[in-house]
């Protein structure tokens, strides 16, 4: 019937209140937010969201607000929907560039359905035969944007160097590691096929494991985790080393993040150690889509994905992040279609 | 008489013992040498000694070796004479490229007189008009290289940007400052006419000093200081800030490196942070000097220099370093001509 509006109950995951130290599944709830009218104000989009995606960085959009951020960073509201990178489906649009049934990746909020005002960070899945939706909130999301910019553009690398990536089990870390060994340089080995790999929380010497794994010393550093990390990656830097600062993730729930000792190695090593955020990339998000699409075709990178089933199951799987529960890249299905 | 060769008594400053935490003035012993023949062997310049620099960095070249070390700054001999960057005249040469009468800096030894194999890193010095001999240990000599080119092509200043420099009253700190200046960006101010100064070793709250220096936060910062210095600047750095590590001079005499702990801030912040020495730029000395000798002549550029005078005087000067002794360069002139 014209004018008529369909109305759904949506289910939400709220953050009820600030956290400090590790976050626990109590920091989320899970509740009926309520019925939505499946009709996108002008300017907004309507989606319904299908793959919500798990990324350490918003573990510090669960700190109580700070002065002076980046909005990208926000702080959450308690008592509202937690926001996050995710893959929906368009109901009803308000604005030209997308209409109803386009699937899309960008920001989102951790509910059924959202209305998405800030379309600036929407892309329009063009490509949905190739690959799995769900890869658009990880290879061709956000984290694909980070390990593919933060490898090639952050760390400048070049072919034989001797690259280390850490918390290589995540999205970003998995990717990373691929692309340096597409991209012929020496990486360490896991299950995802790098060379070597160990994993940081069972080590208690680091420096000795790095000298292990890299006698002639790291050329490129892919910073995910922070603290002694970094440290023993300091220790055995080469001369011209870069070391990208992606994510600190050992130090997110930390109240006083644990002290850098080795930084002086960086002055004659001539390190050079550079922070980055994906948003500042998204505009070249197509250079990452025909790079790496084709090898996925070719079976050329591999990509392991950890799928919670349905939002009631999403702080579980958020909060998991910070104990490396996940194995590959955390995903939450809402929704399939 | 033809074929006659003079020799000349040759006063050296040695290393007594290799050094763990601070320097002290019996670590180093004035000694007579014994004598010297004033000729150069093939292939080496023999040069007179004049002015003598003291150099944070020499304090590493104090500790005992370590594997795989940079050659530059390879470990003092006990029992040997120390080395560091001086200017001399040259008495004899057995290279095509000096003579003798020839006025050069470079590295060289602390005695009267020294054969200087490695003529690699020895400049002849064509301006001895416009700028006093000594000033080539300094403004016109290694220093005013690691400042120049770590402040213009490290830094990449822009108008207008806040430039935070560190030990400030050194022989790098007060040309960085001045340089940014010339730049026109606003650095601190200090009696060499930068904007705001303060002495980091008075202010018990660095994190508050700085936010009052620099309310809009700092664009660029010349890292000589390290440990807490860097934190409390890493916590006032703006998006897409630079910091050049140039040195950590308080650092240098501490058995274990203070902890640096909001590394965290370059993610969000953009930060790139780089080590780098000047040997890396010697190449482009004639730069520093088409650009720097005309403002001084004009009278552009403040140069402070604190002389101690006699040979005899070098391990005070030296060890003066790391006390913060000095007000400007500080030179040892072992003879004025």
């Amino acid at each position: 019937m014209a004018g008529s509006v369909t109305e759904m109950e949506n289910k939400q995951v709220v953050l009820t209140e600030y956290v400090t130290g590790f976050p626990k599944e109590s920091h989320l709830a899970v509740r009926n937010g309520g019925k939505i009218q499946l009709k996108a104000p002008q300017g907004s989009v309507l989606v319904k969201n299908l793959y919500l995606s798990c990324d350490p960085y918003m573990r510090g959009r669960m700190s109580p607000p700070k002065a002076g951020g980046d909005p990208n960073f926000a702080s959450f509201t308690p008592g509202s929907p937690i926001q996050g990178f995710g893959v929906g489906k368009v109901v009803d649009s308000g604005v030209a560039e997308f209409k109803s049934g386009d699937f899309v990746w960008g920001v989102t909020s951790w509910e059924e359905y959202s209305i998405i005002s800030n379309t600036k960070t929407l892309f329009k899945i063009t490509n949905t035969e190739d690959v799995p939706l769900s890869y658009y909130t990880g290879l061709l999301g956000m984290p694909g944007v980070t390990a593919y910019f933060g490898f090639h553009d952050v760390c400048a690398p070049k072919k034989g160097e001797y690259v280390f990536v850490s918390a290589a089990s995540g999205a970003v870390g998995q990717l990373v590691g691929q692309f340096a060994k597409l991209a012929g340089c020496y990486v360490l080995k896991s299950k995802f096929g790098f060379d070597e790999a160990f994993n940081y929380k069972e080590e208690n010497d680091l420096d000795a494991a790095l000298k292990r794994y890299f006698p002639e010393g790291i050329d490129i550093y892919f910073e995910n985790v922070g603290g002694k990390m970094l440290d023993a990656v300091l220790s055995n830097i080469r001369v011209h080393g870069r070391i990208a600062v992606c994510g600190m993730i050992s130090q997110y729930n930390l109240e006083h993040h644990e002290g850098v000792h080795n930084l002086a190695a960086m002055i004659y090593k001539r390190v050079r150690m550079q922070g980055f955020v994906s948003f500042d990339y998204f505009a070249r998000y197509s250079e990452l889509l025909d790079d790496v699409v084709p090898y996925v075709k070719e079976g050329k990178i591999a990509y392991v994905e950890d799928v919670a089933e349905g939002l009631e199951n999403g702080p579980a799987a958020l909060v998991g992040l910070f104990s490396g529960r996940n194995v590959g890249k955390q995903v939450v299905a809402v929704a399939h279609e």
